[in-house]
């Protein structure tokens, strides 16, 4: 009952006509000879994964993984996917061909993650976490760890998990209680609990990897004595080859109000034998290697679940009959008109629209940043690439995962009471995307980070990239009569930015509150900045480009709704950042409920 | 995990101290006696019931209904709660004695709604809609009707139902099938299937009475040709005495995003006979007596979710450690600070304070304006009154519903991701409120009715009455140097809402699509205002009340708060009223989705 399928079409227009990909990656050493072709191939590729293997399993998939003795059952299905996903070569897709990997860059992949999660968001989460551990070993691991965690990871034969979270600490990992001792010989033994573990115990792979912070036995207090480890499930010596099993074991699974086909698993580690990966005291540096590539993920799985959304919304608005239109009957020879002849109806899908494809915009704008970031050949070039990823990832975090959120919720009321039933899969989409704003660090994380270490802290690097880039495609695009509307409106908000950051600063300087009381409405200002700028962006494409007219009205409409209805929520952000910190904090800790 | 106690004190503040209930009530003959006394001691015993029989009930009713040859199941314990409620004369509370009821005011029903919607909103939706059936019984019954199934649904002996759904129509009900045909003695044989019927089968009570809606042969066609039908499970004959079992059964009960405990079934009409209720073809008329009372109750579920929802959140947020204050450690013997210290988890707790103590005021003044519309001796009091509790009744059901959606979405973010685990609780609101904007007329359906019936062809009547209160109210506490800031916000908006009305007045008389694409944000607008000014009440209430500093100071706060910090969403809303509907409009029906 629940369709989805690739938005392959878009994906195209986003990555070679928006973005203009190509160009940007014929400049990177790495990525010379990706040219248009290649992505285009890979693209359907991908696409015909996701469409055929992945997506039909997602409704089945609610009824959930089983835990029995320790082992872990994934829906039907799932193993199989998985399998037909290593042997594609896709867990390796951005990896070094040296490493088995296929060296596509991340902007294809990002459009591969929009994929697998529109099509099925729990089956992604068990290739998910990989790409962390891969990056950490990457990045910290000693020869033979390479050698013998990493290469497995990037082909696929084993998956990979982030084992942070313990039952009394998420967010603040200052208080993780988990133990390493020293054997003597190079190895730990790890002994704790962790929770929330996603795809901490399944049966598609002989092994798996888990990344895991712990502290030392001299290990100074809060997070500067966190180190990290690698602790896989059958032991790995240092030749590579796999031992006994090792004692990690899932304890349970978590019953969850949704990604019920994902694993969430509590971890017992007794002693477990595990191998220091990186310096000692220093793992929360490389925790945040693993975090900020799943932070953006996280943020591609609510723009796949907001396509998923508006897709089925659509079908469903253009085929169930309800009502007449305002002006009387629109297809008189109906016993009553569809759905989308209503102007309610057509805001949330519009806004479903909006939020799609402009956060498609935007989320691969990121990650073909993030392609400069790693690949381009001057060093000042990769540096500011990667000051503007870090800005954006909070952004495309929290900003996509609440519009998924948003979205799901805009699709179930398009359904009516059929939107609420289980098996038109619209209610599954919302208790997925759900999971979204929480996990990876909730959308209070993303906007402390943007405004604090990525703004504040950072003296506005990010926002001052960005602005200038703003302010670069609005002198461009000045004579375009299509645009002006929108640029007039995009210079304005792009001073208000500036203008409202200062005013959090100042904020700032008197009351250690401030920044975090305006960090929400930050963020939200921030979002909605960036999308009306994807959408402009959209629109320059659009009629620059040999598309008809049907397309180029209908982006140019797109954002004329968005820039109406959307982006007007800015001002409401921008208000509540100028109320300052004291209506957040006039009471006491104890007041807050005074009287309740 | 997830607690519930029956916010009594601030029931009593609001209906005594802020509306001065007891005042309106001694004005009506029916309710000369209800003294302050009276109204405690009865709102005592309610929360008894609601704390100690119902609340315990409601995790363990998240397992479910279930469904076997024809027969449902409820939920342990729900039976027996259901015959307590019975047996404690809950279930004729409003109804006059001479029916066998408590002679009760309304405000008093509405807030015993809210305390059972706070503590179990599934086993609440058994007793629900009996008022529905009682009310049309009440008005349109025949002698005999009332005596053979009004007083069985009074004395909670039997319960009711309303079937209005169909498979192919919710919204539209002009175009249902189901058939009556007269079997000329009076009975009618009744055809068709109905959907999502709330308690259509269950073993509380020896039999149910359906309220169906179905077509005579030679009715006219739409809802022109609609009549109300009462069926009963069992067969009733006109001397009351119950027969055999009738031809309606229970089909199978739908698999739900969340309200587990309550049953909502397919019920298949196969010649059952039933007896026409009121005049035929005027089925729609009567359908909507039942569906006011049941939008209001349904705005009141919204409520108690919205107050359950705040409870475990502040609780939570009071009790888990994580992180320090932004000015360093609040609590330095504690290995963190309470997540309450955060400026942002604060903003999510006084966002659903503002939204349960406000909306508690909103919601109990309905309820005892529909008391004086009841009970009032002067016809034009009545009749005024009426007009008020029309137009508040799409707001209440819109606003608190969708303000149930947010609150719990807020109280799940305070959990992080315990917040989405089952046995905590939280994740089991958010499914349970999201059915709320959906049933009883989708929030779509409330705003067409607020700007359409209940605005702009009343002339405005119902506005200008609550514009009228809001003025008296502005001026009577205009010295009040408490409320200075608010009254001159609350000004500011009452004259803005009846500007924006005239505003879609003057786009409606030149566009058919102006006044419902601006329906939305006028629900919302209309909303904002009124919470406001329920919260200037509260202020002043508090003020001039005996009541501790403390309890002064916070009802300032929260409304400083409010103020602050949610009624800005209003510009929002009119921003998008005085965008006009083109941006929704501007695309044909097949381009909304062109390119996509």
């Amino acid at each position: 009952m629940n369709a989805y399928r690739s938005p392959q079409a878009d994906l195209r227009f986003v990555i070679h006509e928006v973005l203009a990909a190509a160009d940007t990656l014929a400049a990177l050493p790495a990525h010379a000879q990706t040219g248009a072709d290649l992505i285009d191939a890979v693209l359907e590729e991908s696409a015909r994964f996701c469409d055929q293997v992945i997506a039909p399993l997602y409704q089945g998939g609610d009824a959930g993984c089983t835990f029995r003795d320790g082992e872990v059952s994934a829906p039907a299905g799932f193993r199989e996917a998985f399998r037909a996903f290593a042997e594609g070569g896709w867990s390796g897709i951005t990896a070094p061909e040296g490493e088995g990997g296929q060296g596509l860059p991340y902007v294809l992949d990002g459009a591969f993650k929009e994929m697998i999660n529109g099509a099925n968001v729990a089956w992604g989460t068990f290739p998910l976490l990989g790409h962390g551990a891969i990056e950490s070993l990457r990045h910290y691991g000693e020869d033979w760890q390479k050698a013998a965690f990493l290469q497995p990871l990037v082909e696929g034969r084993w998956t990979g998990t982030m084992c942070l979270t313990e039952p009394h600490c998420g967010t603040d990992l200052g208080l993780l209680k988990t133990r390493a001792e020293p054997l003597g010989d190079g190895r730990y033994a790890i002994s704790g609990q962790k929770i929330f573990i996603t795809a901490g115990e399944h049966d598609f792979t002989p092994n798996i990897v888990h990344l895991v912070l712990a502290r030392l036995p001299d290990a100074p207090p809060g997070v500067k004595g966190i180190s990290l480890f690698v602790v896989p499930k059958f032991k790995v010596g240092r030749d590579g080859a796999m031992g006994g099993r090792n004692a990690v074991r899932c304890g349970s699974i978590e019953h969850k109000m949704g990604l019920h086909g994902s694993a969430t698993c509590v971890m017992n580690f007794d002693e477990a034998e595990g191998w220091l990966l990186g310096p000692p005291n220093k793992g929360l540096a490389a925790m945040f290697l693993m975090m900020n590539s799943a932070r953006l993920a996280v943020g591609i799985q609510g723009l796949g679940l907001i396509e998923r959304a508006w897709q089925n919304a659509l079908a469903y608005a253009r085929d169930r009959l309800q009502m007449r239109a305002p002006a009387g009957p629109a297809y008189p020879d109906k016993p009553a008109d569809p759905l989308i002849v209503h102007p309610d109806i057509r805001r949330m899908l519009l806004t479903c629209r909006a939020f799609a494809e402009g956060g498609r915009v935007l989320s691969l704008y990121a990650w073909l940043k993030a392609d400069v970031a790693a690949h381009a050949s001057d060093a000042a070039e990769r540096a500011a690439a990667e000051t503007v990823v870090g800005f954006l990832t909070p952004i495309c975090k929290g900003l996509l995962t609440e519009a998924a959120v948003e979205c799901a919720y805009h699709a179930q009321q398009v359904y009516g009471g059929h939107g609420y039933i289980a098996e038109w899969g619209m209610e599954q989409i919302a208790r997925d995307a759900r999971i979204t704003t929480i996990y990876e660090g909730t959308t209070q994380i993303q906007a402390l980070d943007l405004i604090g270490r990525k703004t504040l802290l950072a003296d506005g690097a990010g926002l001052k990239a960005v602005l200038a880039e703003i302010g670069a495609f609005c002198r461009m695009e000045a004579d375009n009569p299509a645009l002006a509307d929108l640029l007039s409106a995009l210079t304005d908000r792009a001073d208000q930015w500036a203008r409202l950051t200062r005013t959090i600063a100042g904020q700032a300087a008197g009351d250690p509150a401030a920044a975090p009381a305006a960090a929400f409405d930050y963020l939200f200002y921030s979002g909605y900045v960036m999308l009306a700028w994807c959408w402009a962006q959209r629109v320059a494409a659009a009629e620059r480009s040999d598309r008809g007219e049907s397309f180029k009205r209908a982006q140019r409409e797109v954002a004329a709704f968005y820039f109406a209805r959307i982006l007007p929520r800015a001002d409401y952000h921008a208000a509540c950042i100028e109320a300052g910190p004291a209506p957040l904090m006039a009471l006491a800790d104890d007041e807050v409920g005074a009287g309740a």
